[in-house]
Formats: C-alpha cells, structure tokens, sequence
C-alpha cells in the first residue's frame, strides 16, 4: 500500500505540468479517459462485483444499491466524462482588466487552484465525475473513497491514468488514496501545502469531522432543510405536484423539502389535498404515507401530529413534513431566514410581486419560483457532473460549477513602474 | 459599552433592510457620508487628539504617525467614500445564465454576503475604508478597532451612521465595537450565525489568532514574502528602479521585495550596480543602508552577509534583501513555487517568453511583469480604499475588490417542474 504522504507528494509534483496543459489538450484527454473506462468495462465490473460480494451483509440494501455498477451504469459514467469535456473551459477566463492611470495593464484571470481532494463514500460513480471536473479545471485531483467501494475506484482510476497516459498528460493528475481507514481521511483534512480544496461529500459525520478538523481550504456541503412556500396566488395543482415531488422523490437528499408553509389564504383549500395525496393516494398505492407535523392552524384543518418545537429545525430525510400556516409572503420569508440551513428555498405562485419579495428576502444558495427543490444539483443546472453542494457563502454557492474549481492570479505588465 | 453581542444582534437584524436598498441609494448614502466626514471634521481631530495624547510614549513613534489625523487625511478618507460611491455596482450582476431542456431558467445572481466584520488596529481611515466597501456591497460593517484608535473610530462611525440617517439607510448598517480587549476579538472570531465573513487586519499575531481561532469565515491577510527576479534580457537600469522601489520605498509592508534573484548572464552586470546603490548612494544620502545576504555566488560578485538557511524563507519587513543567482527562469520559478507566500512576484526582462514562462508558472495573487511588487493595494488596483489583501487560494486572492464582498444566489424559475 503507497503512504498517503507519499500520494500527496506526488500529486503537489503534478500540478507545475498539468497547469501548463492547454484546455483543448485536457479535453482530449477526457474524451481518452471516457474511451478507456468503456473498454475496461469489463474490468471494472469484476473489481465491482468483488466489493459488492465483501460488502454484502455489513451494509444496507441501500448503500449496495449505491455501491452496484452495470454496463449501463458505466456508460452513463464515461458519458458524463464526455459532456465535462464538452463544457466551456473555466481556465484563462478575463475576470476583469483595466489600464491605470500610472500605464499598469491589470487582467485578473481565472486559474486552476492545484490539488483538488475529494473524499467520498460509497458510490464508484463519484470517483470519474469528480476527476473530470478537477482535470477540466486543470487540477490535480486525490480521490479517497469509501473503503467498501475501494476495488470499483482503484479499477476505476486506473482507467482514468491509461486514458491520461494516452493523451500525453502526466497520469499523478488523478490519484486514489489507498489507505482506506479514518487515519487518511484526517491525514488530507491537515495535509497544509498538500492540498489547495477540500472537499467532503457524505454525511453529516464526515462534514463535521471535517469542520471542526480541517486546517486545509474545505468548502462544506450538505445539511438541506429545504422550505417549500404554498402562496394564496399558487395554482393549486402545480403547488401539490412541487410539494409531492420535493418530499417524496428522494427523501434522503439533502434537496428534498422538510418544511411547508402555506399562506391562509390558501391553506383551506390546499392542506386537505396535499393530506390526501401525500398520505391517502400513497398508502393505496402501497407506498410509504408521510407523516405531516402541523403547526395549530395546519392541524386544525388536517389534523396529523402536533408539530414539536424541533420540527421545524429538523433535516428529517425522511416520510416526514412540517407543516406551518402563515399570514403573508413576508411571514414565510421571515420564518425561512430564522430556520433556513441555506441550502434551497421554493415559492409556488402566479403573483410576480410576492416573487421578488420571495427571492430578494430568503438568503439560500438556490431560490426556485415554481419549481422543486430537488434540482439543486450540479448535472441538473448544468454543470456536467456533480461535485458537491456548498452552504456556504463564501467561494462556492450550492452546486460547485467549474468556475468553483477555479482561483484567480492578477497579471499586471508595466514598463517600469515604481510607487 | 454596550454588550458586543448587543452590537452583533443589531447588525444582523440590519442585513434585510440593507440587502433592499437600491445600489443607486446605496451611492447617494455614501455620499452623504462623505459629505459628514468633512462636516464633522473638527469633532473628530478633537476625538483623535486624545487618543494621540493617551498612546504618547506608549506606543512606537511609526505607530503615531498611523494614528495622527489631520485635515487633509479626512479630506482624504472623504474622497476615498466618493471614489467607492463612482464604482459600479458589484450587486445583482447576472454571472451565469441558462435555460435548462426542461425548461428551467437559471440565473447566479451576486448579492451581498450579510454582516462583514473588520477586526483593524491604530489606522483610523481604515474605519471609513472599510465601512464605505462594505455598505457599497449591500453588506452591513461591523468594525473593531485597536484601543489606541477607538476614539477616532468612534467619531467616524459617528459620522457615518449621521450620513446614513440623511440618506434614509439603517444606521446600524455600521457599527463599531465597543469593547476594546482582545476578548471582543476573540468573540467575534467566534460569533457563528452573526458573521459572515471576518476580515482581520494586522500583524502576524491577530492572523494567526484567526487562523487558529476563527469559526466565521475568515479570509487570511498578510504574509508577503515577494520576490523579484531579474531576467538576462532586462533593462538593467529599469531593474535597479524596480529593485530600489520594491525593497525601500517602506520596507515594512506585506508587497515589499524580500527576496532578489537574478538570471547569471545578467548577474556580473547588475549585483555590483545594486550594491552601489542599496548600499553606497543611501549612506552617501544619509539613508539605512540595505543588507545583502547573498548565495554563493553572488558573494563571489558583491560580497555581503553570505546567507543563511533561513533568509530565503523570511518575511524580513526591514532593509535586507536576500540575493540568489539562479541559472533560468525556469529556476527562478522553481525557486518562487518552493518559497513563495503567494503574494506577490516579480519579473523585470524584455523578452516575452520569459514573461510568459513567468507568469504561468508561479503561483501568486499578483504577477508583475517590469512593475514594482508595491502595486498590489486595493487603492493601486483600482478598487477605490483598501480593504486588506488575500494570501489564500479560495474566494479571494490579492487585494480585495468590491466583487469579493459578494457571494451570489441561483434563481431558478419555472412553470410547475419536478424532478
């Protein structure tokens, strides 16, 4: 097993070259790293079913489902590398540029940042999305993944590094961590001058380890406790088909929908339909019915549970919803900036005034007007693949795009100036 | 004095009243300010006087003079406000924009970041400079002084918040700290939910404590171990300017020249015309002289302090320059890439694949090419007042500009989609 210092150390020797590739060369070369993991389908697919069979039994049906590759599932990966490739490059870009009054030129230009790492769980899918957006941006990318995924990813990279080799760019671009206990994970969270970006994808666990013990760049993803406000201008209809979408699409993302509000205007007619199709329609159908927490005026219209004081500050991930009756759009907004984790924040209404004082109020990462929730994420914004979501204000805001993946560097050119 | 909590509480229930304002409003209040700034200017050099007189002999003469108001530094500071006021907007430009096949259309909008905390010491401009980038960016300032200077702060933020009301803005978009021990640093370090991004200006001391401390985000200031690197094809005598300007026009600030190389070809040329004038002309003036530490071989040429193992890892913020004589330029980026604290760098040469060599291969916030390393400030750069300078990689790098105290938000609208 090679010493995680070790790959750090050669992962920092790669970045001088790989920073001097130009971005036709790198999207050369993921056109070679897409080819590559097709032909080695094969190969990957044994690697996988190994990790599935040592797996099986220690961990939920779920996470094996994450974990599962097919045919099919590697094709989808090597066109997701495909559609990175055909991405405008994020490198070189004129941020700004002015001549100043002393003759200086200043151009303020978008560069690669170094060494991106990437600590992830279970999914092998997350191993070639993430090394094609740090090799897009133009940086070194050091994978660790989960250990129950490690063969499936060590096949994987190894794919990545034949498709680099091809293309003439240095194969250390892309790098997979290979000690697979807590102790490398803590190794790359103080790996200070190893590594330029941190980032953790998982569960709250793992951000919080990396929070409270980072001292490298980190951006933290993650905690959603998404709001979805029903408005007395809301067509009805669409406000049950975002809220049944938002809740129950995929419950245990972090841009599922926890918490309804509802305008009183509206609620009368609305909260008995949405009882009915978020518990009657589903139990009939044999689905999992979920469970309203409603505030007093909710409850007194739809019964359900009594919502408990931590109700609405609660990322359930689960068949559950809170439930709350407000009088105005600023009421919801007010409650949203109060109990928002900053993730995503829907409005459903035809009135054009109750959204702009919607989307200027609540502070989030990604504000929708009659859309779900659920499309916070990088392929559905458009961004190729999916490389984490930030809560965070500075840098990086909901999806990391590649311009995330980008610092910047001021060129000033003079011919003599002093001051 | 009022509780710093007290403060952290009002600043923050002035973050959506602000984030309302118009950018139009924004400038006519900053006008207004400046327009109280010089009204105002005999309470405040009274206010300054007495901090003077209460740090006499306490604090270092040097420390003095950056306190000492005078009129013509107010009038200063109140064309520092203007000159922010002239600046586009950096809120609600559209950085990113598409429509999705389902339809969505999507919009990263930059909007203001919320509270931006200032932690600064004796300089007493910096209260309006940093209260004018603040509220230019919709963002609400809280500021906290050094002891020495809370008397002029507090006079200035008099004068701001008088120029707010005038323009019909919440006073409390500024607010100074009034607890001036280190434990009001310290809570402000620590004051998760309240703070947005904390800027600290200072020595080395309050960074690192912010390094070490911090649990905001923080933006790291400060470090500046620059160097300048004298090509063979460089004007010898713009060089000698370059060099004279970058290590003694103030030797104690961050963008000082700490280190010299120089390319061997132009070696036996140069270093005896650098000595001659580092060394002889400012005896000859009256002038400190600069100590040359100086590699091997370039001890061979001028003689000097043969340099220890240390010098070229030393942020010296005094007059000595350490001197190596390197082969290349790819040797003198080597030498940048190992040493640099990616301030702030220098190449002074005529030919343009040098430059280009140069460029591309350090890795900095600011690359000068035939310009003094002096350049990189806020003012210099264009940015109208200074508002600190970014060592770090993530969200800001160099001086940082009005767009650096935005984040952005994705709007996203649709007509019912779900997912």
């Amino acid at each position: 097993m090679k010493l995680t210092q070790t790959i750090l150390k050669q992962a920092k020797a790669a970045v001088p070259a790989l920073a001097a590739v130009p971005a036709e060369q790198l999207d050369r070369a993921l056109l070679c790293v897409a080819d590559e993991l097709e032909a080695r389908s094969a190969v990957i697919l044994a690697a996988n079913a190994d990790d599935v069979a040592r797996a099986e039994g220690h961990i939920a049906p779920t996470m094996i489902d994450r974990l599962r590759l097919t045919a099919a599932r590697i094709a989808d990966m090597a066109a997701g590398v495909r559609s990175v490739a055909a991405l405008p490059s994020p490198l070189g870009r004129v941020l700004y540029e002015t001549d100043r009054p002393n003759g200086l030129h200043i151009r303020k230009v978008s560069v690669s940042l170094g060494v991106v790492a990437i600590i992830y769980e279970s999914r092998p899918n997350v191993t070639s999305d993430a090394a094609a957006l740090a090799l897009k941006s133009g940086n070194v990318a050091v994978l660790r993944a989960g250990k129950e995924a490690f063969a499936s990813a060590y096949a994987i990279v190894e794919a990545i590094r034949a498709g680099l080799r091809t293309a003439g760019l240095p194969e250390d671009a892309v790098n997979l961590i290979e000690d697979t206990t807590r102790a490398s994970a803590m190794e790359l969270m103080k790996a200070d001058g190893y590594i330029d970006l941190l980032i953790p994808r998982g569960g709250a666990g793992l951000i919080r380890s990396c929070v409270e013990n980072a001292t490298v760049p980190c951006i933290q993803t993650g905690t959603g406790i998404c709001h979805v406000y029903v408005d007395a201008a809301a067509d009805l209809d669409m406000a049950l088909d975002i809220v049944n979408n938002a809740k129950t699409s995929r419950p245990s993302v972090c841009n599922a929908e926890e918490v309804l509000l509802v305008h009183r205007d509206a609620a009368a007619a609305f909260l008995p339909r949405l009882r009915a199709r978020l518990i009657d329609d589903r139990l009939a159908a044999g689905k999992t019915p979920v469970e309203l927490r409603c505030d007093e005026r909710a409850f007194a219209l739809i019964g359900g549970t009594p919502a408990g004081p931590d109700d609405f500050d609660t990322e359930f991930l689960d068949y559950i919803l809170a439930v709350r009756v407000v009088d105005s759009v600023d009421e919801a907004v007010a409650h949203i900036r109060a109990h928002s984790t900053m993730h995503s924040e829907a409005i459903v209404t035809a009135d054009p005034a109750a959204a702009g004082t919607f989307i200027n109020g609540v502070d989030c990462a990604a504000v929708y007007v009659n859309a779900s929730t659920r499309f916070t994420d990088g392929g559905e914004f458009g961004f190729g693949c999916e490389m984490g979501i930030s809560t965070q204000k500075l840098h990086a805001r909901g999806p990391l795009g590649l311009p995330e993946l980008t610092t910047y560097k001021y060129i000033v050119t003079g011919n003599g100036q002093v001051r």
